[in-house]
């Protein structure tokens, strides 16, 4: 019965299970030092890490470099903020035996680890959102066990940062199963993974198909569990036409670096850019064809995307009132090539497949012929993980009623920047409105990730020596608590 | 077209998000205003809403009288919270512009309203869990308006409180649709209300099959929505042999009473009881069965609930091995009663019936060889609210594990005391795994529960003037921010 996904999972989980009873309880500094053992042992694999990714990536050396100190870098900040410990939200209720009509037991409450997560990594980002991306981390950090399924497109650079994980695991005393490595073809092993009774949460990053049959298949199991599921966005740009009128040519060239940055393979690339149709915007269009035209055409992440692009390229710049306004030289079959096209609002609204993403370096340009239709467009968005406004203070200040309509529509909204970089840090929120995510509650990246994997547990009525440490009365680890709704350390 | 169910429910949605949209801006101050108003005006009820109450829910007057002072006790606790302000979680990480590689753009952070939420009241809580309860409470706080589907089996009860909540919105100024009240028999409305596009939250307490059902219908959705539904949960009570020993007959004076309390409709009601089957328990068992003889029938909250009640005593009575060890008179239909039964854990782990609800004044002692088949009862258990442990510190010292596995299975976790009574404070955790609620990760009792009607939203590269009060250097609000890192205020 070897190969049997059914028994390979079974045998998984159950490992990950008997680890999550003892690793649940292991203090912050452990996991703070495993953490940090990780990065160490990713480090240690030097440039054979560096070449495998580039090889099974086409990303250049630089790319690659960066996301491995992206990836080091949260798994040292989780190590820190679970160190540090004040993550848990401890709050103490302290007894009032003689409160009237009835005594207040006392009350303490602490977010605790869920059980043992399945990840599966992202093709676009083969260290950082992926093996030890920031799902491992945020989970291992949490206490949660990880089971990782490998993403076919990068598989010998999973195995490697498995084996660095694993042997951070060992140096560091952690239990055995805390993290485990999982691959194979197909979606077999992936849905029994989701539909294991030992699983307690997922983590996806890819494309919306994808994404949705994880979550339908996690809420239709006799105990639905989460599934964190980061999808579909289209990164919405506004251009505000005073600004506009100024700045066409460098807001232009700004875009234009955004939209072919890492061959568009962002989920945070600008795929659409809203502006009221006036001279201003053609302006920025004749530069924003002039920056693409020059760019090159570049090879993508694997075959399967870059088909799918120019599939999707073909398709949208079929439909009708779509008007291709300009592209780089064409490249091969493994390329995709830099293209930038415009359609009519009214048309825009009208014709639904051209909101969905297409997953490369591309921007619709949507003129609008008025403010209202400009409204209209964003009432119609779907959920974003970002929305931009490119606009002078003074300008935003009379269109106050975008930042209150793009709230209801994106997880992050930035003003006169790009969507494209995405800051690591506790301020960020990376996640936003299905079909962005499937839980716009949550962040992917950043240090609040962690709370996808954790529940909260009241302890009532407990002797001191038998309350975890973070709620002790003399707050041994010195966190940030709740304490009589006062926070104090 | 009038008393068409789609219509009805189109106007009502369309008023709940033109609502939201100014809504959502009002300061914690207005909002606080609001709540507060709510609670006054409910006061002003006087006697009619108690003798509403009590006629509707066959609750007796100090029960109705102590469930409005939770009710605005509530609304003030969440009145205070949102006036105070920092429950936003507002993260400020500052910009960098001279780092390298890439300068750090200015990123801030705070919880935003989700949207207009509708409430599904509970039968058993006509005023705390229901059209002013807890749910509605805790969402106006967060600035979502709510649409509350009255429960049909106190409609005149909900009635009176709606039109105490519509008067506080008109006399604290608040938009028109910040709350609206809707009634009407079957299904369908209920179905219309979730399935809405402009809802974007449901809150439910009630049946495992009412809550499942909606929580399928909000995925279903073109748009998944999150579901808190409280649904069921027979919150296991363990015991410990030595410290029953000397205990037996106080303990099981206190647990009739938890039992039958209520006429057992509490969703925290003690269903199951697990002991070592010793001469201990054989005495707890015999004071258990006296307190239980000695206990009257109770009028049960309608009709359906005493038909169910009874229904299920009988399956369970029925199962092979239960033994019926005591009862109170019968009483009349409508009534249910007290009723203790015992199996052997042998029997119970066979029989997946035995650890179904039965909602209602009724326990099952459940006999275990030994510890380890103790511990087998725990692992095989559902998610609960709660699991209690009775035993004094030293016993409890020598069986840390059953803390360790229970704190897997519930929300909420005693230690020698009875899980009915659910303290309303920061601490508290009403919620647990599957299937006592869809969402472990968010509590209905308590100030925590604002946090499932709000998701984060990262304001990016914003001048100060376009920031949210909350996210302004200068902390207008004085209120506790991650600051760079730094808790402060």
């Amino acid at each position: 019965m070897i190969n049997n996904p059914t028994e390979e999972v079974n045998r998984v989980l159950q490992q990950a299970h008997v680890a999550f009873l003892s690793y649940k309880n292991f203090s912050g500094k452990q996991k703070a030092a495993f953490l940090r053992a990780i990065a160490d042992e990713i480090e240690a694999l030097g440039a054979e890490l560096v070449s495998t990714a580039m090889r099974e990536t086409n990303l250049p050396e630089a790319r690659i470099i960066n996301e491995r100190g992206r990836t080091t870098g949260h798994c040292r900040m989780f190590a820190d903020l679970v160190e540090e410990g004040s993550w848990v939200e401890a709050r103490v209720d302290t007894a009032l035996p003689n409160r009237i009509p009835a005594p207040k037991p006392d009350m303490r409450k602490m977010l605790v680890p869920i059980g043992p997560v399945v990840v599966f990594g992202a093709a676009n980002f083969p260290l950082a959102y992926s093996t030890a991306g920031g799902d491992t981390a945020s989970a291992l950090a949490a206490g949660c066990p990880v089971i990782v399924k490998a993403h076919p497109a990068h598989l010998e650079t999973s195995k490697l940062v498995a084996a660095a994980i694993e042997k951070a695991a060992a140096k560091t005393g952690m239990p055995q199963g805390v993290f485990q490595h999982v691959h194979g073809e197909g979606f077999e092993i992936g849905q029994a993974l989701v539909k294991h009774p030992f699983t307690k949460a997922v983590g996806f990053t890819g494309s919306l198909v994808g994404g949705k049959a994880l979550f339908d298949l996690a809420n239709q199991r006799p105990e639905p569990i989460p599934v964190f599921a980061e999808m579909s966005s289209i990164n919405p740009v506004i251009l505000l036409p005073e600004t506009l009128s100024r700045d066409a040519a460098k807001t232009a060239s700004q875009l234009a670096g955004s939209i072919t940055l890492g061959v568009g393979q962002f989920c945070t690339n600008p795929g659409l850019i809203i502006a009221i149709d006036d001279a201003a915007l053609a302006s920025f269009i004749a530069t924003l064809v002039t920056e693409i035209e020059k760019s090159l055409p570049g090879t993508m992440l694997h075959q399967g995307i870059a088909d799918n692009y120019a599939k999707r390229l073909t398709q949208t710049l079929a439909q009708k009132g779509v008007k291709a306004e300009g592209q780089s030289a064409n490249g091969n079959a493994a390329q995709g090539t830099p293209l930038v096209a415009s359609v009519a609002a009214e048309t825009f609204l009208q014709n639904p497949t051209l909101s969905e993403e297409v997953f490369g370096p591309f921007s619709l340009i949507v003129k609008c012929k008025d403010t209202n239709e400009l409204h209209q467009v964003i009432t119609k968005s779907h959920g974003q993980l970002t929305a931009t406004i490119i606009g002078d203070e003074a300008e935003i200040s009379k269109h106050k009623v975008l930042i209150n309509m793009l709230i209801e529509k994106a997880g992050r909204l930035i003003i006169n920047g790009v969507p494209t970089g995405v800051e690591v840090c506790p301020a960020q929120m990376h996640g936003g409105p299905y079909p962005a995510t499937t839980d716009s509650r949550f962040t992917a990246v950043g240090t609040d990730a962690i709370k996808r994997f954790v529940r909260p547990v009241t302890f009532q009525n407990f002797p001191e020596s038998l309350l975890p440490t973070e709620l002790k009365t003399e707050n041994p680890l010195g966190i940030w608590r709740l304490f009589n709704n006062e926070q104090k350390k």
